[in-house]
């Protein structure tokens, strides 16, 4: 088990190393890994501002991951978790989990009621559905071929106290 | 039953037009009209660049109704109708069917296979909603909550040939 990670928020300095851990991502394809950081970017440019809230898990004094989340617009009280990574010479040794508790933690603190992903139902995306079952979310919709034919879009919901 | 209208782009001049007639749709929050001119700024601004497609429905030289639509980011075909409206005069008088199946035309055109619509299961949005099944869509999911409390997300998809 490694020490604990310190969650800090996203710094310029860290784009390249979140850039090469999500290119190491065999399940993340490039144009999926270009939108994780163009949202990383506008939170650079702007920070909450931007709609986006991204922080980094440190592990050791190296960046092992990031969660990217923010309030989804036009609702009251819903906010998006749009993106998690982590390296994956890290995986399965909490980084993930810790991440997600911190940006739970977050979203309820700012009123959140309910906190959303949205995921692929790809066979190589069945860890990281594994993943967000365990901590607490529940599947609510499929949209049928919505990513690509044979690619559903699954949604997945967890309420917030 | 009016002349058929003629559906072109937005244009800058339009903009005014566009407000003032979302505004006065009973409908529309004040808050979902600021998005809705969002979409229609980025337009205005980038073009098709901004992600955003933007035709005006004109009936006698006067812009009666818009809509707005583009490819769903990280899709392979996949587009959104994210906005439409008709002013509230010219309602029930076809030029809503009009400018979907434009927008539709359009879509398929450029390789679309699947529309997507997302809107409230609000009471308010009833007319809409049938608006949209009688138009070829059907509901695939509900999202509980998901714009407030009691207020679900509806997803609308219509396959596309």
């Amino acid at each position: 088990m490694p020490s604990k990670p310190e969650i800090r928020p996203l710094e310029r300095d860290d784009r390249p190393v979140i850039e090469s851990m999500l290119r190491q991502i065999p399940e993340f394809l490039p144009f999926e890994v270009d939108v994780a950081l163009e949202l990383c970017d506008a939170y650079l440019d702007s920070g909450d501002g931007s709609g986006y809230h991204v922080f980094v898990a440190e592990v050791a004094g190296q960046v092992e991951g990031y969660i990217c989340y923010g309030p989804t617009p036009v609702t009251d009280g819903t906010w998006d978790v749009y993106w998690m990574a982590v390296a994956p010479e890290m995986q399965s040794k909490g980084v993930g989990g810790q991440l997600m508790a911190f940006a739970i933690g977050k979203i309820e603190e700012a009123g959140g009621r309910l906190a959303v992903i949205e995921t692929s139902s790809k066979p190589e995306y069945e860890r990281i559905l594994r993943f967000h079952i365990s901590h607490g979310f529940d599947v609510v919709c499929r949209v049928p071929d919505f990513y690509a034919v044979g690619d559903d879009k699954l949604i997945l919901v967890r309420r917030l106290t």
